[in-house]
C-alpha cells in the first residue's frame, strides 16, 4: 500500500474520555440489561429504536454545561450545510420521534430505550463521553399516577437485580416546589437564566456540600483546579432562605431520627412553602404521588419525599426522580465512593410541544448503565457470569490440521465451544494459550495417538490443582484424571466427562 | 420557556438515510442477534465494545467512496482539533484495538462484536447511514486454517437461523487471483489506483452486469441518473482478459451443469491463470482454504469458489468471501429482490501494521444484520416472537386511582405484564387502547363491583371472535367466558385464567 508507506504510522490510541468494553463487563452489563429489560417489560412498556444522529434543533439544547463550546454535544453538518448531533440523552429523541408519529402511536405510549448517548465534556474519573442509558418513559399522561409509577418501577428494577429493601432510595421532588421558594424568595419564575442557575447549584449539593452551593447562588465558586464559574448572583438573604429551606434538617431522610412519613413531611414543607398557587400545586402533586406509591405498598424507606433534588436538565416540568444506592460503598483500595444517583427522571411536559405546538405531557426515569453496574459489582450483589473458556484442539503436526478441524467440528456440533489453535507457535505456547483462555482441557493427537486411534484429554482445571505427592495411590489417580487417553471416536463423550466435571 | 417561544418551533424530523425501529423489528433482531451469537460463541469467539467514535486518522480511509466529499464518513473536530470520526466498520477499530493493547492479548485472539456503524452516503431503498454489524474476526492467525473456520462459521450461522442446506452459499476467493490476473493482463500490482478502481468495478457485477463491469474497467459509465463514473482506463483487450476470466462458464456456480466439485474448478483456475509466483500462491491458499472446510464435512453446496467475488474494501489482502441466499426473493408486491451478500469477510494483514510496523496476520466477516432478518423473514424461516400486550386495568373512577394501581401492582408482583390506563380518556376510549395495545384481557371495577368485592375481567381474544348466535345456550357460555366477575381477592387466578386461554 504505497500511499501509507509514504504518510506517518498513526497512533493506536482512543480519544479522551473514551473507552473500550471487554468481554468480562460485556458479558455483565447484558446479564444486568435482560432483567432490567423484564421489569420494564413487566409494566407494560415497548422498546423504540432512534438512530444515533439527530438534527441539532431537533434535540434542542437542555444540557447543563451550556458555557463551554459545542454546548455539550458533538456536531457535525450534512452535505446540505444542516447541522447534526449525537444524542445527549435518549428523551430528546423521544419527543422528537413522538412529534413525528403522533397521529399512530397508541397514547399514553409507554416506551423503553437501551443505547449509548454522547456528551462532548470534560471527562473524568467515571466520567465518560460515550455511556448508556435505559431509559423508561410514558408520554401522554398527565396525571401524577404516571410519575408514581415510575417512582415504582425504579424500585422494582433494584430490587430485582438484587438490592435489598432499605439499601436504595428513590428521592422525589416537584420543580414548582423551587418555583414556589424562589417566588418567596422575590425572584421571578419567569426568569429562566436565574432559575436554571438556581437549580444546577443545588443539584450539585451532593458533590459540593453546602458552602459550595452557597457560593454557586452568590457570586460563584473557585474549584480545586482553580477554574471559575460564575454564580447566580442571589442576595445573601435570598441565600439563606433558599439553602435553610432544602437542606435544612428534618426534609433530609438520612439526618432523620426515628419514623419517617412522607405525609409528615409534605405537611411541613406545605407550612414552609406557603400559600402561593404555585406552592399549592407543588404539594398537591407531591401528596398525590406519595399517596399513589404508599397504597400500591411502597414505604417511605423505598419512595420518599427529599427537598433537595432539582436535576440538572432544563426540561423537567413537574416531578423529578432519583434513585441511588445508600450503603457506603468501598472501593479495592477502600475508600468510601460517592456514586451519585443511578436512576433519575422527572416530568417534562414541553418537550413534545416544542415541535407541535400542542401540549403534551410526559414523564420518563432513565438508568445510568454503567455507574448502575459498578454499584452492583462493588455491592457484591451481581458477579457477571463466569464463562468457561472453550476447548482447545492442539495443533500437533501442521500437516494435520484438516484432521485436527474435524475434531473441533464434531465438538462444536455437540454444541461444545471450541476451537482450533490457529497461531504459529510450538506445544509449550500453545498450552499457555488455553491457559489464558480459561480452556476447560485441550485436545492433543500426535503420531503416537494417532496411530492408536486416539486422542490425549488434559483436564486444565484438575492440571491446575495441587497434586497430591504423599500417597502413591492418590497421586497416580490425580494423575490418571487430570489426562487420559480416549479412542477418537469417542472424543465427544470424553471432553463432556471433563466439562461435568467443571459444572458445565 | 422564554427562549424557546421566541424561536421558530424545529420540525419534527429524522436527517435522511436515518431510522426509527419500532418493537417488533426491535424484537425479532434481537432474537436473531441471539441465535448469532450462540454460534460466534460456540466457535470460541469472546465479545468486545469499543467507541463509536475514533481519531479519523486511526480509522484510515479503506472505503470504497473516495470521491464523494467526507469520504464516506462522518467527521468532526475535538477542542484540540484533532479530526474524529464515526466508525464506518468494526475492522477498523478492531485493528486500533489490536494494535493499542497488543502485549495483553491472547494469540491468537478472537473477538465478535455488534453494533452500528455509520457512513456517510447517498442513501436509497434499503440502504441507510447508520446500520448494524455482527462480526467476527481472529487475529494473528496467518494460516488459511482461520480463513476456512469464518467460512464454516458463516454456513453454520445461516444454517442454525433456520436456512437449509442448499439455500445459501458462501462463495471464496482470493486477492491474489485478481492479482494474478492483473499481471496477466500487463498491469503492475503495485498500481495501487488502478488494482481498486479494477476490483470495485468488478465487486459491482451483481448489480450492473457484463456490460457495466466492462465500461466501468474502461472509460467509464453514465448511469440511470445520468451521473458519470470514471473508469479505470484498461485497454479492450485486457478488459476482454479480465472479464472472459471471471465471468467464464465453469467459473461460477449458477452456471455449472452436473456434478460441481471445488477441486476441479481449481484446477481450470491454475492453467488459466498461468505459472506466475502471485498466481501459484492464490492457487495453493485456495485449495488449502477448500481442503480444510472440504474435510471438516463443507460440500461445495455450502462453500464454493467464485472468481467473481473480490469485495470492495481495499484492505483485503487474501482470502475474500460472501455468503448469499440463493432462493429467489419475492417482496409483498410480487417483485424479485436482489439482496446482495447477507455476511462477507476476508483476511486483511496489513491493517494491525498500520499502526505498529509489525505484521499481524488478521481475518473476519462481518454479518449485515438488517439485510440478513430482511432476507429471512421474506423467506417466511423466521418470525419475530409474537408477544402479548398487557393486561391494562381500566380507570372507571379517577378518584379511585390508589385502588386501581394496587390492581396493576398485584399483577405484576405475580410476573404478569399489567398497566394502568394513564390518559384521561373515557371508558370507551380505553377499551380502544387496550385493543391497540394487543391486550389479552381488561379488568374494570366500577362502584357496583367496588361494592360487591369484585372485577370484571373482559377478555378482549375471545370478545373480538365471532359470537355464536344461532344456539342461545352456545352464545350465553360464549359470552359468560368473554366477560367475568371474579372476587378481587382472584384477581390474578383470573387473570391468568384468561391467559392460559391464549398460551401465554
Amino acid at each position: 500500500m504505497t500511499k501509507q508507506d509514504e504518510s506517518p504510522r498513526p497512533e493506536a490510541r482512543l480519544p479522551k474520555g473514551l473507552q473500550d468494553t471487554a468481554a468480562p463487563e460485556i458479558r455483565a452489563t447484558e446479564s444486568m440489561l435482560a432483567t432490567i429489560k423484564c421489569v420494564f417489560e413487566r409494566y407494560g412498556f415497548e422498546p423504540l429504536d432512534t438512530p444515533a444522529i439527530e438534527y441539532t434543533d431537533a434535540l434542542g439544547k437542555f444540557l447543563p454545561d451550556q458555557d463551554r463550546p459545542n454546548e455539550g454535544v458533538f456536531s457535525f453538518q450534512d452535505e446540505d450545510e444542516q447541522w447534526l448531533s449525537l444524542r445527549y440523552d435518549l428523551t430528546a429523541p423521544l419527543a422528537r420521534y413522538v412529534a413525528e408519529n403522533f397521529q399512530n402511536l397508541p397514547k399514553p405510549f409507554r416506551r423503553y430505550q437501551v443505547g449509548p448517548v454522547w456528551r462532548n465534556e470534560k471527562p473524568g474519573p467515571g466520567r465518560f463521553r460515550q455511556f448508556m442509558q435505559f431509559d423508561a418513559d410514558t408520554v401522554g399522561a398527565p396525571s401524577v399516577a404516571a410519575d408514581a409509577e415510575l417512582c415504582m418501577l425504579a424500585a422494582d428494577t433494584l430490587e430485582t437485580l438484587g438490592i435489598p429493601r432499605g439499601d436504595y432510595v428513590v428521592k422525589v421532588n416537584n420543580r414548582k416546589v423551587l418555583d414556589g421558594l424562589l417566588e418567596s424568595a422575590g425572584l421571578s419564575v419567569g426568569d429562566t437564566h436565574t432559575r436554571l442557575a438556581v437549580l444546577r447549584s443545588i443539584d450539585k449539593y451532593d458533590r459540593l456540600g453546602d458552602e459550595g452551593v452557597r457560593a454557586l447562588l452568590g457570586k460563584g465558586r473557585k474549584d480545586e483546579s482553580g477554574d471559575f464559574t460564575k454564580g447566580a448572583g442571589l442576595q445573601e438573604k435570598q441565600i439563606d432562605l433558599i439553602c435553610g429551606f432544602l437542606f435544612a434538617k428534618g426534609l433530609r431522610r438520612f439526618e432523620q431520627e426515628g419514623a419517617y412519613s412522607n405525609i409528615n413531611t409534605i405537611v411541613g414543607l406545605s407550612a414552609a412553602l406557603g400559600s402561593s398557587s404555585i406552592a399549592e400545586e407543588a404539594i398537591s402533586e407531591l401528596e398525590g404521588l406519595l399517596n399513589l406509591v404508599e397504597s400500591a405498598g411502597y414505604g417511605p424507606e423505598q419512595i420518599q419525599f427529599d427537598a433537595s433534588v432539582v436535576r440538572g436538565l432544563e426540561y423537567y416540568t413537574g416531578p423529578v426522580f432519583e434513585a441511588e444506592l445508600t450503603p457506603s460503598i468501598v472501593d479495592e483500595r477502600g475508600q468510601t465512593i460517592r456514586l451519585g444517583s443511578v436512576v433519575s427522571g422527572g416530568r417534562y411536559d414541553g418537550l413534545v410541544e416544542r415541535f407541535t405546538g400542542e401540549k403534551v405531557p410526559a414523564t420518563g426515569i432513565s438508568v445510568g448503565v454503567s455507574r448502575l453496574l459498578f454499584g452492583l459489582q462493588l455491592l457484591g450483589k451481581f458477579k457477571g457470569d463466569a464463562v468457561l473458556g472453550p476447548v482447545v484442539v492442539l495443533v500437533f503436526d501442521k500437516d494435520r490440521m484438516a484432521d485436527y478441524q474435524k475434531m473441533v467440528q464434531a465438538l462444536r456440533n455437540a454444541n461444545i465451544r471450541a476451537e482450533l489453535y490457529l497461531g504459529s507457535s510450538g506445544m509449550k505456547a500453545q498450552m499457555k494459550y488455553a491457559d489464558r483462555r480459561g480452556s476447560p482441557c485441550v485436545v492433543i493427537q500426535g503420531g503416537d495417538e494417532k496411530e492408536r486411534g486416539e486422542v490425549q484429554i488434559k483436564d486444565l482445571v484438575l492440571g491446575a490443582g495441587v497434586t497430591p505427592v504423599d500417597d502413591r495411590e492418590e497421586y497416580l489417580k490425580h494423575q490418571a484424571e487430570a489426562q487420559f487417553p480416549a479412542p477418537e471416536a469417542d472424543l465427544v463423550a470424553a471432553v463432556k466427562k471433563v466439562l461435568a466435571r467443571h459444572g458445565a
